[in-house]
């Protein structure tokens, strides 16, 4: 069987095209064994897998939470407020403490770029990254673009378009990544004060009409404005945004084509997205939810396999 | 074998009391298993249980917990403080967003009356309330009537008194309406200012006499003083309520009967209820407790029975 | 089989010499087994534990979920800031209630000193004290013991000093049992401040100077500067304390001779101890993170065995 060209999964920029499409092909198995009535397999069953999220996180938590149980792995969890973090103990040292405690595998949250990077250089264990600050979310990303190979057969050739704040979106510089990779052609659209300036560079264009956008994609893919992260000075007023970037069911009409429309969550209803949109059938946003526990448990499979103890059970 | 009236359970008022009569039946069964040295069944060994707990609660979600893993149920646990809610998204996408990831029932505890009712009617999962505001809280009921049932061989017939705060008091509203169902006469005890208005339109008798409903009863149900919901206007002094409303060994000496005495939890000491009498073996606080396992364990059982995708193993 | 005199793990001062050396030995076996790729025994399949953290932990928490695991153990989690005990329930109610429930095993955490002791008096439950107060940290003592026996080959005759705020030190208190029941000297060295004056009648020696106090010892265990536990007058400044009691590499090579390095974490690098110390192979510190694992694995194997339903499985 083939496996990963990676030991950690730090981000998509570090992994190639082959990885991808074994992480979605493992994840096409998983995702039939979730809709089984017995949805558990016993794959895991000799790792422990700490959860550790320096930031509040629902839906990644628990997704990761439910495919390592579904794995039968065991799981600890471990939260920023409850921990030693606080009493000026290193990354370093708090990664290193827990992994003596022999866990094999740690699914990380942090709010600096790269903490995953940098934990991956200097502990003994196989690094996930849950999303790094600013940097990467690369289980959000594998989410979305095996949601698209899923609704449109495939990826390659496919245009997608991402829309809202690229500057700050780990979400944003993710797919990217992983569209390229796997030969989708990709724009971002949102106010000026939003695109890095970098982003040329990628070789994603910009748009920053997004009727131009829509009537363009195959796919929109609309960010979260999210308030709590955001300095007002690069920030339209919410009124502003939704007018030139909000999609509503009129804006969606007047292009004659269908699109599919994504969003990574938690919608902020009547701003991103209208709610006629989030509830149609244009929006794949719950097979997004849905496809993310398969595609952690495939990420979470394969890292295993490679882990030096373990020899993993034929799926 | 026989089957509930309902998909969830969101109060007292939607069952029957031939729903009430079956999961009382399920409850001896895990009350026997959970006082063997085994007390695991395998019955939900696929089924995977969300608990929403949108309002802080420990022994609630404790009881349900244990019930869970008791039953073999998978387990993801969710608190308001670390969730989306605080990001603007709404309870319904929420719920969608959990469900989603192949969760087959969600337990919640929400402060909004009707939470659970007005989710039912949106998701497709079945809900089982654990508290909704100043609503219901039917497995309080469940497992205070059980109790009865267990210490005096039945509950038809017999006098319940509800003694406090019944304005604000979700316990309370479940355990007339449970209690009613099966027979039993219930008066309520309490300040004027904490009695609503249309509680005698429910059947129910108001006595503001603490003495008078103690010769009068059979059991009497000495709900919490809850601080924490009360405001001022409404309510006596502590010193004015203890003297009028709460219980202690002379008080329940004057009357010339034994009378069984109840308390939900977590007990105010002195207040509600006087040391002397909570430790007596009048008191059937810790059993009501120890029931309260089974009691979930019970209608958790018979709501998985009837998911589609789920064939029960025989007890 | 030989078993504990003990039902409770309440502290060191109150278990004997071959409690210790079970324990130890008891370690020994699941030290074996969390280092084979299958980590997890059957042992306590049938016995529920409750971790009631009543004060913050990270490691000492996920070093108890970990062995409660490998055990098999049925577990819930239960910390102070979602409790009752705001809303003025006794710790014995809290306890009680959570004992109805058919918890067999109580894991707490308490700020008060002696809270432990108290509650194994009123409660039905095997207590193990995970951290009281200022009073003591039995688990601790057991792993830096153990990991003193691993090292040096035996405990007996070896000369510990134990740097640091030792007023405030549950670690200190339960090390000076443990190590002195197994045959061991122990000094300490302090700030004067910092030594509580009744140290010299459990006949440890008292020494303010780190040169001499190293010149004498095997083993150097480096407590941490508890900023969160101190109230400034006691306390000289962070400078003052590393020019006195910090120790770093040029401190070490001016003596002749090998010392073991320890530290029950979290680590100030640069306070206590220099990073090049910590990261030496003088310091023992991540062994002592893994044995206690197998330790704590220990103790419940060993208390579970006398639990009055339960018939331990053979190792």
């Amino acid at each position: 069987m083939s496996e990963l060209s990676v030991n950690h999964l730090l981000g998509i920029k570090h992994i190639s095209a082959a990885d991808i499409q074994l992480i979605f092909e493992t994840a096409d198995h998983f995702k039939e064994v979730i809709n089984r009535p017995i949805r558990k397999v016993p794959s895991l069953r000799d790792v422990t897998i700490a959860n550790l999220f320096f930031e509040n996180s629902t839906r990644t938590r628990l997704s990761f939470e439910l495919a390592e149980k579904r794995l039968s792995a065991d799981v600890v969890n471990f939260s920023a407020s409850s921990s030693s973090v606080n009493k000026g103990e290193t990354l370093i040292d708090t990664v290193n403490n827990i992994l003596a405690m022999k866990v094999d595998m740690v699914v990380m949250r942090h709010p600096n770029p790269g903490a995953g990077v940098f934990l991956s250089k200097h502990v003994d264990a196989s690094i996930v990254n849950a999303g790094d600050g600013t940097h990467e979310h690369p289980t959000q990303a594998l989410l979305d673009t095996y949601s698209i190979r899923e609704k449109l057969g495939e990826v390659k050739g496919k245009k997608i378009v991402i829309v809202g704040d690229i500057l700050h979106s780990r979400v944003a510089l993710s797919n990217i990544f992983c569209l390229q990779k796997l030969g989708a052609e990709v724009k971002v659209c949102g106010p000026n004060t939003l695109i890095p300036q970098h982003i040329k560079s990628l070789g994603v264009e910009v748009e920053h009409n997004l009727d131009q956008a829509l009537q363009w994609c195959d796919v929109a893919n609309m960010l979260r404005v999210q308030n709590e992260r955001m300095s007002t000075r690069y920030f339209p007023s919410t009124r502003e945004y939704v007018a030139q970037f909000g999609l509503d069911k009129q804006r969606l009409e007047q292009i004659n084509k269908s699109i599919v429309i994504m969003h990574p969550g938690p919608i902020n209803r009547g701003v991103e997205i209208s709610s006629d949109i989030a509830d149609s059938h244009h929006a794949i946003i719950l097979n997004q939810v849905e496809n993310g526990v398969a595609i952690r448990m495939a990420i979470l499979y394969l890292l295993a396999s490679k882990l030096k103890h373990y020899s993993a059970e034929t799926l």
